[in-house]
């Protein structure tokens, strides 16, 4: 491990912060309330260990599931963890390991690569189009090729913003029964800012296919640390064999089911984002950019000959964007109305000075 | 995976459970205030992901651990994580892995050997004594044919209860270096209830030596999830290449940081629970049970041909104690004065079928 670096974006102190895709909105006071409330009826217990298999929560997180995707989801098809993150290694150290490989199709969420690299787990860098979608003839040529165990599909996807059409997850998911049979994990981290539909519904009858979320984003609760999945009972029952025994502390499952109690106007908010992510890309496009196609809370936008100059010239604007690593474009979180504003500024700023 | 069933002790509903080394103390009220109050405060923010370092969290920590270890731990030597579990499985992706392997002394705290494997490190079980002590020679004899890339030492041991005289651990540490060297991971969860004092002085000049703790038990807040280290900075440096970006929430962190604010008070309940601790020996042994020296706020006693048939026996009088493997015997966790009452109210109930 000699000479690498730890993962994460820098944490700098800066007015305007749209670089970690971040809900730019506070949790609405009523819900720090609840949260304060549920938590000191956790605390009175806190001596003992936790409910182990979390049932409440993800009674809750079923629920709601049910409610926002239209398709019946159970506790039994439901985990949760620390973060997705967490989800996701425990995916992989069920599904993966060594003499085990995962392909994603990047650029895509890099922790997908790191955290299969970290459980020993072969990684393998599937391809995308120029535009950033996935191209399928080729992704299916790669997991006919290489059979991999794990097959990671992100949609919307992080960090360009497309999303994925479902019919192309659906046959990513055949080749990928075709080929081994191996686990297909959907990444939907972002997907309550999708034009589109979550891609729950296609649990049905697939055993092998897995639905990650999170409540770090929609539910405005980066850091509370909630990921969750939904799958077959089965993958579910699978994950519990390597999860550390009582990992989610009974504080975070009293933060997570007072917020769920507050989900409609959690999701109130998201629409709020959801237009002022269409307006960065629309007004984005007005000033000349070149914008990916965007399902989420954020924006990747192009392109530049050095984006890290560009990235440090914005910066110097007082607005951090997030320089990801994809050679030629920045992508930018939707913040509040103003916060957006600021970075609308400072981008038509770096526009007249080129021209001037 | 197939056949295997999770890790885990029965969550029974039963009156008095004594099972789980858990604190039966409830946290004080004020204390309960205290963090209803830090967490409202940290959720305010939860929009934001939280400190991935952890900094003011570890820098409490690390002035715990001074104070009552009369020894300087600075906040770059301490790290946390969400339970001693995942310190644990941090600490064995840095040093452990494939091709690597760990030796524990057993019988000793079981996640131990379950994390190597979870983490593909090869596990090896080192010898004891008879009485539970460590075998030096043997030990030393295992470490130097096996060249283990981690020691774990528990002390004081669990399930056993006996804590592992400082020479024996540095005879051990010696030897560690000289196969190696490896690291060797001193496990101090149950530490404040020692008769003796923290190894933390051992610290300097070993760079290779780890002091693991938690908060589950001194502290009172098993539902919280929160261990810890103490060891030289490049260990605390390594671990945060493994360790998953924001694993730790702001909630958790805003916990514990109240409850850090109560250290006097939760340190008296643990003055209490080593009275109770070691009236449980003296009882235990008045009735003719053999039991093992204790350091921690648990028993072990025995011997039992059918040591199972003895749990049930004592579950069926209302009180649940620990079948924790050990052939012959059982564990009891140091209640309240009353648990405890009950607990020997119905071995000397069991004492009194036998001789009728």
């Amino acid at each position: 491990m000699r000479g690498k670096s730890p993962y994460g974006a820098p944490q700098l102190d800066v007015p305007v912060r749209l670089n970690t895709n971040e809900n730019p909105y506070p949790l609405p006071e009523p819900l720090v309330e609840r949260i304060a409330e549920r938590v000191r009826e956790a605390a009175r217990q806190l001596n003992r260990y936790p409910d182990r298999d979390a049932v409440e929560l993800r009674t809750e997180l079923a629920a709601y599931l049910t409610k926002t995707a239209g398709h019946p989801v159970a506790v039994e098809n439901v985990w949760a963890a620390n973060g997705s993150n967490e989800v996701i290694q425990q995916l992989l150290q069920t599904f993966g390991g060594p003499g085990r490989t995962a392909i994603g199709f990047e650029p895509s969420y890099s922790m997908h690569g790191l955290i299969a690299r970290g459980t020993g787990t072969g990684w393998i860098s599937g391809p995308r189009n120029e535009d950033f979608t996935i191209d399928l003839a080729a992704a299916e040529k790669a997991i006919a090729e290489h059979r991999p165990d794990v097959v990671f599909v992100t949609t919307p996807n992080n960090p360009t913003g497309n999303a994925v059409p479902p019919e192309t997850v659906l046959a990513l998911y055949e080749a990928a029964q075709a080929a081994k049979p191996s686990m297909v994990v959907v990444d939907e981290a972002y997907v309550e800012f999708s034009h589109g539909d979550s891609l729950l519904p296609l649990l049905d009858g697939r055993p092998n296919l897995v639905i990650s979320r999170t409540m770090s984003k929609a539910f405005g609760a980066a850091g509370l640390r909630l990921g969750y999945l939904a799958a077959h009972p089965a993958v579910v029952d699978a994950v519990q064999l390597v999860r550390l025994p009582y990992h989610l502390s009974a504080i975070t499952q009293a933060t997570a089911l007072a917020a769920l109690e507050h989900t409609d106007t959690l999701l109130g908010y998201v629409e709020q984002l959801k237009a002022e992510r269409d307006r960065l890309v629309a007004e984005l496009r007005a000033l000349g950019y070149e914008v990916t196609e965007s399902d989420a809370n954020f924006v990747q936008f192009g392109r530049f000959e050095d984006s890290h100059a560009t990235w440090r010239k914005i910066l110097d604007r007082g607005v951090l964007v997030r320089d990801n690593g994809v050679p030629g474009w920045l992508r930018v979180t939707a913040g509040t109305p103003e916060e957006n504003d600021a970075f609308l500024d400072a981008v038509r700023e770096l526009k007249k000075e080129q021209s001037s």
